[in-house]
C-alpha cells in the first residue's frame, strides 16, 4: 500500500450529500483529522459544512478532485448514479485506486452495477449502507452494513473507524450490504407502522397512552422502533427525524425485490401502503411516526398534534 | 379485612387450567406456601400438578370449594365463561368475598361482563391478563396487566406477589387490563409475522441467516419477538412454545374490536392472515415461528426444518 493508513491527515476524503447523515459523517472525519471536501445541492447544507471547517465545491466532481475516498450519502440509487457517474460526477475525478463508499439504501442489483462501473474506472467500491440516525452519525457512532473487496475495506478502514461504532463486513462483493440493509428496513418500516396502528388503536379504546408506552416497552410487544418513535406520537411532535418518504421508498425496494424473486412480502406491502396513505395525506416529508397522525385524522381521534 | 394477608398458608388458592402457564403459576404458589388446588381437562396436566404437591379435583367447582382466590388460566373468553360460571364452574363454590383472577386474553367487553357476573355472586374480579411465557411463569416472574376494584387488588396481592415479577395496576374496572393486553398482542403478532417474513425474504436473497440475526438484533430493525423467535427458525425447531392458534385468536380479537369501533387495523389484519395461512397448512398447534415454515414451504425455500 502506497499510503500510510495510520496517518489520517494524508487521506483526502470527500462527502457528497451533506444532509443530517452526511454532515454527521463529514464532521466525524474532520474531528479525526482528515482533509475533507464536500458538496450538496443545498447552499444551507454547504454553509453548515463550511462552519465545521470543510472545503466546499459546486459539483461532486470538483469536490472529489484527487481524493482517495468518496462517501456518497444521498437518498437513493438514482441520486447515487448521478453524483458518482453522471456529468460532473465524483468518480472520474478521484485519485487512482481510490475507494467509493456508497451509503444510500438501494436494491442489491443497483449496488452490484455501481461496483462494476467503479471497477471499470480503476476504482474500488464498498456497498456500505448506514444505520443509526442523525445523532449517532454526528457522534461518529453509526452502524455500517458493508460488503466489497477486501482491498476496498483495507483502504477505507481509517474512514470507517472515524464514522462508525460498528462495521459489519458481510461479504466480498457489492449487493450483500444492500440486502442486509433492506432486511433491516423491512422490519423497521413494519415496526413503525405497527407502533402507529397500536397506539392509535389504544387511543380508540380510550387507554392512557403514556401508560401504554410504559407497559409495552417492558413487555413482549416492544421493538426498537416502538421505543424510539412512540415518544413523537405522545409529544405530538412530527418534525422529521426520518421522513415518511424514506419508507415509501425502502418498502418499495422490498416489494420490488420480492416481486422479482417471486417471494411474497404481504406484511411489508401493507406497511408500505400505510406510508403511502400518510404521504398522500400531505405528510410525506414529516416524521415517519405521522402514520399515527394519518390514522387519527381519518378516524377523528383526538391525538396530540393530530390536527397540526 | 378478616384474613391475615401476610400469612400465605391461610389463603386457599385454586388454579383452573394447568397448561404451561397455569402449572407455572400453581408451582409458584405452592413454593410460596399457599394451599393450592387445581383442575384441568387433561389427566397428564393433573398428574404434573399432583407431583408438585397440589390437590386435584375433577371439576372447577370441586377444586374451588371454599377457596379465597381462583386463578383462571384457560385459553379464551368462552373457556373462561365455562370454568367460572358454567355447570360445575368455580365461582359459585368459592368462599364468600373471594376474588377471581382471570388471565385469558379476551375482548374488554367480555372482561366487563365477567366482572358483573362475579359481583352478582358476591365475589370480586380482577381482569388480569399475563405475559412472559412458560419459563417466567414457572419462575414466578410473569408480567400481569391488571384492572379491577382496589379491594380486589388488596385481596389478591399476596397471590400476585408470588406469581409475578411485575403487576401493572391499570384501572379500577375490568376491561382495561384486557385492552392493554390486546395492544401488546397486536404488536407481538405483527412482529412475529414480520420476523418470519424478513428471515425468509433474507433466505430468498441468499443471505447467511445466523449473520442476519446477529446484525438485526444489534440494529433498529430489532424487536423483542424477533430476538426471541428467530432462533426457532435458525434451529428449525417448531415445537410449540406458543402456538400459531394463539395469534389467529388474539389478532382476531384485535380486528373484531377494530371493526366494532370503526377503527382500521390493516397491519394486524394482514398479520392475522399469515397465521391463518399457517394454520391452514396444518401447523396451527406448532410454534408461532411456523409462519416462516409456511412461507418457505410455499416458495420452495430450503430452510432448516421446513420440510418437517
Amino acid at each position: 500500500m502506497g499510503l500510510d493508513m495510520t496517518d489520517t491527515a494524508k487521506i483526502k476524503a470527500c462527502v457528497v450529500g451533506l444532509g443530517s447523515m452526511g454532515l454527521g459523517i463529514a464532521g466525524s472525519l474532520l474531528r479525526a483529522g482528515f482533509d475533507v471536501s464536500g458538496c450538496d445541492v443545498s447552499a444551507d447544507a454547504m454553509g453548515r459544512f463550511s462552519t465545521l471547517g470543510g472545503d466546499t465545491a459546486q459539483t461532486p466532481g470538483a469536490a472529489a478532485n484527487g481524493v482517495d475516498v468518496v462517501i456518497s450519502v444521498v437518498v437513493n440509487a438514482m441520486q447515487t448514479e448521478a453524483v458518482l457517474f453522471g456529468p460532473d460526477g465524483a468518480a472520474s475525478q478521484m485519485a487512482s485506486g481510490g475507494v467509493i463508499l456508497s451509503c444510500a439504501t438501494m436494491a442489491p442489483d443497483a449496488a452490484r452495477a455501481f461496483e462494476k462501473k467503479a471497477q471499470a474506472l480503476g476504482l474500488m467500491y464498498l456497498d456500505a449502507p448506514i444505520s443509526g440516525g442523525a445523532v449517532r452519525a454526528a457522534a461518529g457512532e453509526m452502524t455500517v452494513m458493508a460488503s466489497g473487496a477486501p482491498a476496498a475495506f483495507d483502504r477505507a478502514r481509517p474512514v470507517l473507524s472515524a464514522i462508525a461504532a460498528k462495521v459489519y463486513e458481510l461479504g466480498d462483493e457489492a449487493g450483500t450490504g444492500a440486502a442486509f440493509k433492506i432486511v433491516n428496513q423491512l422490519l423497521a418500516g413494519v415496526h413503525i407502522a405497527a407502533a402507529c396502528e397500536a397506539m392509535t388503536f389504544a387511543a380508540a379504546m380510550g387507554l392512557d397512552l403514556p401508560r401504554v408506552y410504559e407497559v409495552i416497552t417492558a413487555s413482549a410487544g416492544n421493538s426498537w422502533m416502538f421505543e424510539n418513535r412512540v415518544p413523537h406520537i405522545l409529544d405530538g411532535d412530527y418534525a422529521a427525524r426520518s421522513a415518511v418518504d424514506i419508507f415509501t421508498k425502502d418498502l418499495g425496494i422490498v416489494t420490488d425485490i420480492g416481486r422479482a424473486l417471486k417471494f411474497p412480502t404481504p406484511v411489508a406491502a401493507i406497511a408500505m401502503q400505510m406510508f403511502v396513505m400518510t404521504a398522500a395525506a400531505g405528510m410525506g416529508r414529516d416524521d415517519d411516526a405521522s402514520v399515527a397522525r394519518m390514522l387519527a385524522g381519518l378516524s377523528g381521534l383526538d391525538l396530540p398534534g393530530a390536527k397540526a
